[in-house]
C-alpha cells in the first residue's frame, strides 16, 4: 500500500528549511509495513496546494498532508482538502471548547484566529492533539485513507503515536523490511567493487548505496506479501552476504551511527575516553556526548586551538611543536597521549589539522589532518588529506578519529 | 517563471536521508529571480519517475531533475525523461572519450557500466561536468526549460555554476527578493503579537514565520515585474518595520546564524572568548569554531562533565559544587569566570544543566539549564527550563548562551 506525503509550507520552498516531518512519518510507516512512494512539497498558495493534494490522492492509497493547520491566514490545508474532496467544512463547538480550555490553562484567552481550527471536513474523524491546538483529521473514502496532521513535530508525532498508529496497525498490507549497513574507511567505489555481484535480481529485494563524508551506507529493502518473517529472511540473507564482503569496514547493521557504536563498545568494556581537538573545534566531543548515557564513558574534552593551550592543557612538549609543527603526526600523538594522561582516561583521541579555508601551505595544504588514538599499549596516528570546505573537512576528521577508536576497540574485543 | 524540482533517488524516500540539492538550487535560483513552486521527491522506479517528471513538466515553466544520472542499473533519469519527451537517447562518442580520460588520469580503466553516461537525449545541450563523469543535459521545448543534473552536490554545483547560471542570467523574468530576520529570546507567539498588524495585504509581498529551537525567523519575499530595485524597496520597507517592532531580539537581517554574528562582534571588538561546557558536551565550542577565521577570537574550550574536571580545569571552588550542586547558578558563574581566567579570554561562557534523558530530580528536572557569561565588569547567569529530548535541550542551551554573549556585546558596542 503506497503512501504519498504532501508537506505544506512556503518556508519549505526556501533555501533555508527542509521538511523533517516526512522523515519521522517514513520511519513509523515503514515499521508498520507501509512504503512511501513519493513526497510532494508545496507552498501555502491555495491552487498549488489543491493541485498537489489532488495528484497525491489519485496516485496513492494513503495520503498524509502535513502542515497548514495553524490559525493564521496562510494556513489553508483544511480548505484545500475540503475543496478537492468536495466535502464542506463544519464548525464543531466541542473542538473550540478544547482549544479555549488549552489557552485558559496557561492563563490566556484564545485569539479569535484560532476559531478556524475547530472546523472539520464533513465525514472526517477528529484526531485530538495532546500537544497543541490544531487537531488532526482522518478521512476514509473509496478505499483510500487521507490523514491531515499539524506541522510542528511534537504535535505531529504525538497525534501519530496516539491516534494514527492504532488505526493503521492490523490493516492488510504488504510487509516491508529494511536493513542498513554503515561502513567507514572505504570509498564508494571500493565498496562497490567489494560487493559486485551481490546486486539483487529478485524484484522483492532492493539495494541502494549512499555516500556521505566518511561514511558509505548500504540500504536493503525486502518485501513480502506473505509475512514479515519472509521479508526478514530475504533482507537478512542479502545483508549477511554484504557484511561478509565488507568485513571490518562495517560498523553497524542496526542503523546506529558511529558515536553510538563507539559508546556501546566503551560501555561494554567499562572503559573511558577523553578528547583533544584542534581543527574539529569540539565536534568530536559533541558527537560523543550527544548520546544519552555518555557521561559514564566520556571523561573530558579539550578544544586546544593555540599551541600554548596544547602545551599547558595536554602537556605536549613545546619542542615537539617547534620541531614538527602543530599539524604533524608527532603533535597528534602527543595530544592523544597527553589528554589520556591528564583526564585519566583509558583512551585519548586527538585531531590536529588544517580545516581551512585559510592556513594552508604547499607543504601542509588545507585538508591535511592527523588523527591519533592513544591506549595503554599503543598510540596510532593516521594522516588524511580531506577534500571539501571547512565543515566537510571537520566532519570527515571527526568520523576518522571515531572510526580509529572503533577499530581499536573491536580488535581488542575480538582478541 | 515558476520552477519545479524533481529529486530522484530511493534513498531520499527512506527515513534517513534528505534531498539537500534542492536547497542549493533554490538559493541560486532565487538569486536569479526564479521562484521554486514545488518539489517532488521520487524513488528509482521507472514508472514513478516518469509520472513525476510528466507532472512537473505540465505545471512548471522550468524543471530541474536531480539525481539518477549515475552508471548503475537503478540510474534511469535519462531514460525516463527521454520516454516522456518522446525523444530517443543517442550515444555520443566524444562524451565517452571524456569519461574514459577522466578514469585514465586517475590510473584506472573505465568500467563498462559508465558507457551509458555518454547517452544524450536528442536535441539536448550537453553540460560538461568538471567534477565527475555524468554530464548534465539542457533541453528547451515549447517555451519550457528542462535541466538534468547529477545528484552528488559537488558535481551538481559545479555544473550549475559553470553551465546553468550563465544560460539563465539575463532571461526575462519576474524579480524576487528575500529578506530573513532571525530572532532569539522570544517565543513564536511573542513574536506574533509584537508584529501584529504588519502582515502584508499587498500580494507582491509575503511574510512567513518559522520556529526552531531557540530561534524564530521571519521570512519576507517581495516580487516585482518591473525591476529588482522595486522588489528590494518592497522587501526593505516591510523588513524595517518588523525590525522596529522586534528590537534587540533580532540578531541578524542577512541570513547569518548566531555563531556568525557573535564571531563578527568579537572580531570587530578584537576580543576573545573561551567556553566551559557540561551538558552541551562541546556543542558551543563546535558552533563557534565552525566559522572560518574563528581561531582569531576563539581561545579555548573545555568539556567538563565531571565535578572534579570543573574544579581542576576551571578552578570552580569545590565548596560551590558541594553547597549548591553542579547544576546551579553559582556553579555556572564560577565556570564562566574560571574559564575566562584560565584561558585568558575577554569573555567566558558556561553551560551546566540536565540534558536528560536521565539524571533529573523533582527539584532539578531534565531540561533545567544555567547559562553564564563572564566579562571583565560583570557575570550574568540565566536559568532556563527547556522542553524536548536530549538533543533539543542541548541545542536550546547552546543557542541561549550564545545569545547571552551576543546581547552583552551589542549593549557594550552601543554604549
Amino acid at each position: 500500500m503506497n503512501v504519498i506525503i504532501v508537506a505544506v509550507g512556503s518556508e519549505l520552498l526556501t533555501p533555508f528549511h527542509q521538511d523533517t516531518d516526512s522523515l519521522y512519518l517514513t520511519l513509523r510507516l515503514n515499521d508498520l509495513g507501509y512504503d512511501v512512494s513519493e513526497k510532494i512539497i508545496v507552498g501555502d498558495e491555495f491552487e498549488n496546494l489543491k493541485r498537489a493534494f489532488q495528484k497525491a490522492r489519485e496516485e496513492a492509497r494513503m495520503v498524509f498532508v502535513t502542515g497548514g493547520l495553524g490559525p493564521t491566514d496562510d494556513d489553508r490545508t483544511r480548505e484545500a482538502v475540503s475543496s478537492v474532496l468536495n466535502r464542506p467544512l463544519e464548525f464543531r463547538e466541542e473542538i473550540l471548547r478544547t482549544i479555549e480550555e488549552r489557552f485558559l490553562r496557561r492563563g490566556k484567552t484564545m485569539p479569535a484566529a484560532n476559531r478556524k481550527q475547530a472546523e472539520v471536513i464533513r465525514g472526517a474523524e477528529v484526531l485530538p492533539n495532546p500537544a497543541g491546538t490544531a487537531p488532526g483529521l482522518w478521512i476514509e473514502e473509496e478505499g483510500k485513507i487521507i490523514v491531515l496532521l499539524p506541522g510542528p513535530p511534537p504535535e505531529l508525532q504525538s497525534i501519530f503515536e496516539t491516534q494514527v498508529r492504532p488505526r493503521l496497525a492490523g490493516r492488510e498490507r504488504a510487509f516491508l523490511v529494511r536493513r542498513v549497513l554503515k561502513t567507514s574507511g572505504l570509498t564508494e567505489s571500493e565498496v562497490e567493487s567489494l560487493i559486485e555481484g551481490l546486486y539483487p535480481r529478485d524484484p522483492a529485494l532492493r539495494l541502494t548505496i549512499l555516500a556521505s563524508p566518511g561514511q558509505i551506507e548500504l540500504h536493503v529493502s525486502a518485501f513480502s506479501v506473505v509475512s514479515a518473517a519472509e521479508a526478514e529472511r530475504r533482507a537478512d540473507a542479502l545483508t549477511f552476504e554484504l557484511g561478509r564482503c565488507l568485513g571490518p569496514a562495517v560498523f553497524s547493521a542496526d542503523g546506529s551511527d558511529l558515536e553510538t557504536v563507539v559508546g556501546r563498545l566503551l560501555s561494554g568494556r567499562k572503559e573511558t575516553v577523553a578528547v583533544a581537538e584542534s581543527c574539529t573545534g569540539g565536534l568530536v566531543s559533541r558527537r560523543l556526548t550527544r548520546i544519552p548515557g555518555s557521561s559514564t564513558y566520556f571523561r573530558e574534552g579539550f578544544v586546544t586551538y593555540a599551541n600554548q593551550a596544547k602545551i599547558d592543557r595536554l602537556g605536549v612538549p613545546s619542542r615537539t611543536i617547534e620541531s614538527f609543527g602543530a599539524v604533524s603526526p608527532e603533535t597528534a600523538a602527543a595530544m592523544a597521549e597527553g589528554v589520556r594522561h591528564v583526564a585519566d582516561a583509558d583512551y585519548g583521541l586527538a585531531v590536529t589539522g588544517i580545516a581551512g579555508p585559510s592556513g594552508g601551505t604547499a607543504e601542509k595544504p588545507v585538508g591535511l589532518v592527523f588523527c591519533a588514538v592513544a591506549g595503554l599499549e599503543a598510540t596510532r596516528v593516521e594522516r588524511s588529506l580531506f577534500l571539501g570546505d571547512r565543515t566537510r573537512v571537520q566532519d570527515q576528521s571527526s568520523q576518522k578519529v571515531l572510526d580509529m577508536l572503533r577499530r581499536f576497540l573491536e580488535e581488542k574485543s575480538s582478541r
